[in-house]
């Protein structure tokens, strides 16, 4: 029964990869960077979104993806900051697929985007095992989660160029320790870039959105 | 290529749902209750069972099975509450299935135990698709995840016996709206039952025991 279940896995991540290969042509031909956004229910994704996008409207051309299992919440919160969103209803999928990002693609002129951001489902176990195309990953811990969590969840921080740690502002009140985990993150991910963040705070947002300006490509 | 994922999706729960059917009936009829815990990576379930742990050893014999991706610094942690504890590497899959379950039974004598308690891969989607033969599911939400978390990931709080609010002790330092997600939960699920607990205060963690004490058969 495992066995079969993990054939079948590699099937479907075949067929994925071929898409996702078309996908990352067709982003490097129009010009867009592309950040496959990641990482926990509640560790801030959406939230984060909200302030770096107030960082990089009008300095970069960006619309959003916004996956999610059923609702729009997400989709709606990022409509309101001034930019183009498609929603992607996983119907109970736990990641987002390259399939599901290229049919989203058909809706927007890529043509007048410098960035595309995907925001993937609430899950820090199967969107880092789906090439989507996208040309970096980065995904968001939050504090209040535990400092254990990268070497439990080891691949999602190996794939992905840069850490956020996300309600910096709650470390005082939760036993993180935030050395440790910074050093299991580089044992890792030797060149990952990690950032402190706190959306209520400010703290390290603009670092961050600057960051992110120099992944993109023009 | 998603129609595709879904029929092969539906093939392998099938299968796992006969395996779910025997373990069922093995507990039935070694008369042990099985609670399945799930919830986001840190949620807090380890914490809350270690906590739990201390309020029933004694007066119910437990062993516990720890679903891991690789590690098993969780299986360590409650082997010092002096439980017997099997521990499951999903070598980086997202959830418990059935034939993992019944592997590890193998190991455990049923007839000596009145409380199996399964706690799951940190995750609030794929664990809730995948019967493993337990009596009944508990989810644990972290007050720090967000109040919108039921309604964006409703099946795992519509199957739930239980939702543990975890963490309620940082209530202050977040926006949660605890009325408004109390609401939400009884909308999708009218009869979950509903603990708000915190595992440095101790808040609630009396009653949670109490009602896991309930729930088992002798």
């Amino acid at each position: 029964m495992i066995e079969l279940e993990i054939k079948l896995m590699k099937n479907i991540l075949g067929a994925n990869d071929e898409i996702a290969a078309l996908n990352r042509k067709l982003f490097a031909e129009r010009g867009v960077a592309v950040m496959n956004l990641m990482g926990s229910p509640g560790s801030g994704k959406t939230t984060l979104l909200e302030q770096t996008l107030r960082r990089i409207v009008g300095r970069l051309r960006v619309a959003v993806i916004e996956g999610d299992l059923f609702t729009a919440k997400d989709a709606e919160r990022i409509e309101r900051a001034g930019v183009d969103v498609i929603q992607i209803n996983t119907a109970g999928g736990c990641h987002l697929d390259a399939a599901m990002i290229q049919r989203a693609c058909m809706s927007l002129n890529l043509d007048a985007l410098d960035l595309l951001i995907v925001e993937n489902v609430g899950n820090l176990v199967c969107p880092a095992e789906f090439d989507i195309g996208e040309n970096f990953k980065a995904v968001v811990l939050s504090i209040t989660e535990g400092d254990d969590k990268p070497l439990k969840y080891p691949l999602i921080f190996k794939e992905s160029a840069a850490v956020v740690l996300n309600k910096i502002d709650l470390l005082e009140f939760t036993n993180f320790d935030l050395p440790s985990a910074r050093q299991d993150l580089t044992t890792l991910h030797p060149t990952i870039k990690i950032f402190e963040t706190s959306c209520t705070r400010g703290d390290g947002l603009d670092d961050w959105a600057a960051w992110l300006i120099g992944r993109t490509v023009r």
